[in-house]
C-alpha cells in the first residue's frame, strides 16, 4: 500500500472565545487571538490518501477527481471566509488549528471512495500545524 | 553601501470593499475579497535598510534596536489584527497589499535612524507580494 | 511609484542542442542537458509590474486580468510541453533560462496595459534563476 | 530505534499513456499529462533508513555511503532522463509518481545494509507526493 | 487522538570527534565535520504532541506553555551555543543529529504534561534530519 | 542585458567580539552573538552575474565553470570552518553578515569574466540577509 499527499491552501479569518468563560479567562487562555474582531492566515491543507496504484493508469487515485472534492468541500466552504461566522459546521466550537483539521476529516473521509483517507494534516502557520489520521498512528 | 534585510511576519484578517462602489461591483472588481465577514493571512514583511558597516560592531544597524522598531510600529500595530477596523492610519483605505506596503513605509521610514530604509517587501501570500523603494527603482 | 509581483508555476521538458556544433562539443558544452531525450522542469515565474495604486480600488492592476493574461500568454504556451518542440517563438533558440524568460518578457510586455512590466525572474529550480528587468537595472 | 533522512534533488521528463486505452481515453484520463512530446520535474526525493546510532560514530549510518547509494541508483539512473524512454526498469508502466518512488523503493531496498530503509517519498511538485513505506504503515 | 506540531529554530556550532579513534580514522569517518575548530548550523525543530483536544479551549495543550518548556529546556540549552562544550548531556557523546535530537527527547518528554510527546523531528539542514518517535513506529 | 543567479550552501561557525571594547560592552552589543566559544549558521549564497546570453550558447556564462569558482572560492575557504580561525581574510575583522558579503564579492569580483558579477546575497538565516551590489543600487 502506499500514500499520495495533495496540498492545497486557502486563506481564512476567525477568533478563539468560549461564551462559558469570562473575558478575563478567554484572554489569559487565547491571549491575541481572543481579539473580538479576528485576525488571518494562510492556511496549508495537505490530504492523503493510501491505496494502491491502478494497474491501467498507476495512479492511486484520479487527482481531477480529488481537487474536485477539495473545490467543493473545503474551498468553497472555507476560502476566503471568517470560520466561526461563516461554517456552520463549526458552529459552537472554537475553530483551532485542531477543531478545523478534525472537521476536514470528516468532511473529507465519506467522499473519498478510491482508496482511504489517511492523514489531513493542516497548517496554521509554517510553524504550527496538525495531524488527524486513521488509526490514531502517526 | 550594503543592504541588510530582516524578515517577521504577522497575522492579520481584512476585508475589500469600497463604499462609493455600488455592491455589484465591489462583487465585481474584489470578488472573494469582498467578502463582508473578511478573510485573513500571514504576511510576511521583508524591512531592507541601506547603510555602510560600523568598523566597531561590523553591522549596518543594531539588529536589536530594528527589532524594537518593527515590535513596536508593526507587530503591536497589525499582529492579530483585523486591518479594516483596528489600524487608524488604514481608515478610508482598502487594505490591499500596496495600500498596508505603503502604509508601512511611512511608519518605519522616519524611525530607521542607522542607514536608511531601503525597500519593504510585504507578502501576503506566497504568491504576492508587494515592494516599496526609496526611489521607485527596482 | 511601487511593484507587485504575482509568481505561479508550470512544467516543462527541454534539451540543450547546437546543431552548428558537434556532437562532442554539444556534450562538452551542455553536458547531462544535451541528452537528446531530454529532461524536465517545475518552473517558477515571478512577474512583476511597477504602477501606482488607482486611488478606487487601491490595486496596481487588477489581479484576475493579470490571471487571464499568464493563462493565455505562458500556461497555455508552456505548461506540460516540450519548450524546444512546442514553443514556436523558441524555434532555433536553445531553451536556456536566459532565453526563455526573455520570451517571457518579450509576450508579456505588450499586455501589460495597467502599469508597466518591471520585472521577469524565472526559476528553473530554487537554486538558478533569471532575471529580465525593463532597463537593465537590478 | 530512530529515523535518518536525506533529501536529493533529480530532474526528468515524463509523459502518461496507456497504448491499452484509446487516444480519447488516454487524454481523458491523464489530461495534459498525456501530451506525446513530455513535460518535467524537479523531483525531490527523501530516504528514511531506520537504526540504532552505531555507539562509535553517533551515526545510524555512514552518510557518504548512502550519497554514493543514492548517486549510483538514483541519479544515474533519472537525473536528467526522459523516464519513459531511458529507465528500462519502467518499461511498460506509465511513470506516475507512484510507480516511480515504488521503484525507487525496489532499487534501494536491497542495497540499504546499516539500518533498514523505513520510508521513501518522492514529491514531484511541492504540492503532490508519494510515500512508500516498509510495512505500509504511514 | 491527533498530533499537534510546533516548529522553533536555534543555531549551534559542533564537530565530530572520537578521542579513541585516531587522528586519520576520525577523519576518514567524519570528513569536514571532523575540522577540530566546528562549523555550525540554523538547526529547525519540529515538536510533535499526541492527545486530545480540550473541549473547552478546542486545544490539545497550551501552546504558551509549550513555548515555554522549548525556551527553557532547548533554547536556554543549545542556541548560540558549541554543542560539544557547552551542553554538558552531551559530554563523552559525538553531537551527530542523532544524538542531538535523543537528548532532545530525553529532555522534553517529562516535561510534556498534557498530551504525550510523539514525535521529535531535528533537521541540521534542509536536507538533512532525523526523527525520535514514541514507540518507534514512522 | 539579463542576470543569471545561482544559489549554494555552506555551513560555517562564528562569534562576535571586538577586542578593543570592554567585556561588558561586547555582551551589551552582540548579545548571544559574542559568546566564546562561538555558533553556527547554514549560510546560503546567491551569486548573481549580469551580461548578454552568447548566442551559440544561449547562456550569460558557463555554468560548470562558475561552479568551479564557487567551489574553490567559497566553499573550500568557508565550508565547515570557523570564520574567526580559519578565514585569514577576515583577520581583524568581525565576522557579521555584513562582513562576510563584503569579502565573498572581493573574492569573486575578479573571478567572474564572462558578464559582471552584480549582486552578492548572503542568508545567515532565512530571516536575515545582507545584498552588495555592483553600483550600490539594489
Amino acid at each position: 500500500m502506499i500514500r499520495i499527499t495533495r496540498r492545497i491552501e486557502f486563506s481564512a479569518a476567525h477568533l478563539y472565545n468560549n461564551p462559558k468563560l469570562s473575558p478575563e479567562e478567554n484572554r489569559r487562555i487565547f491571549g491575541k487571538c481572543n481579539n473580538p474582531h479576528g485576525h488571518g492566515h494562510n492556511y496549508t491543507l495537505e490530504v492523503t490518501v493510501a491505496g494502491e496504484p491502478d494497474p491501467v493508469t498507476g495512479m492511486v487515485l484520479d487527482l481531477k477527481e480529488l481537487k474536485e472534492i477539495l473545490q467543493r468541500e473545503i474551498i468553497e466552504r472555507m476560502d476566503h471566509r471568517f470560520l466561526n461566522y461563516e461554517v456552520p459546521e463549526l458552529a459552537g466550537q472554537i475553530p483551532t488549528t485542531e477543531n478545523v483539521a478534525q472537521l476536514i476529516w470528516k468532511l473529507l473521509e465519506p467522499k473519498i471512495t478510491r482508496g482511504k483517507l489517511d492523514r489531513v494534516r493542516l497548517y496554521e502557520s509554517p510553524d504550527l500545524f496538525v495531524d488527524c489520521t486513521r488509526n490514531g498512528a502517526a
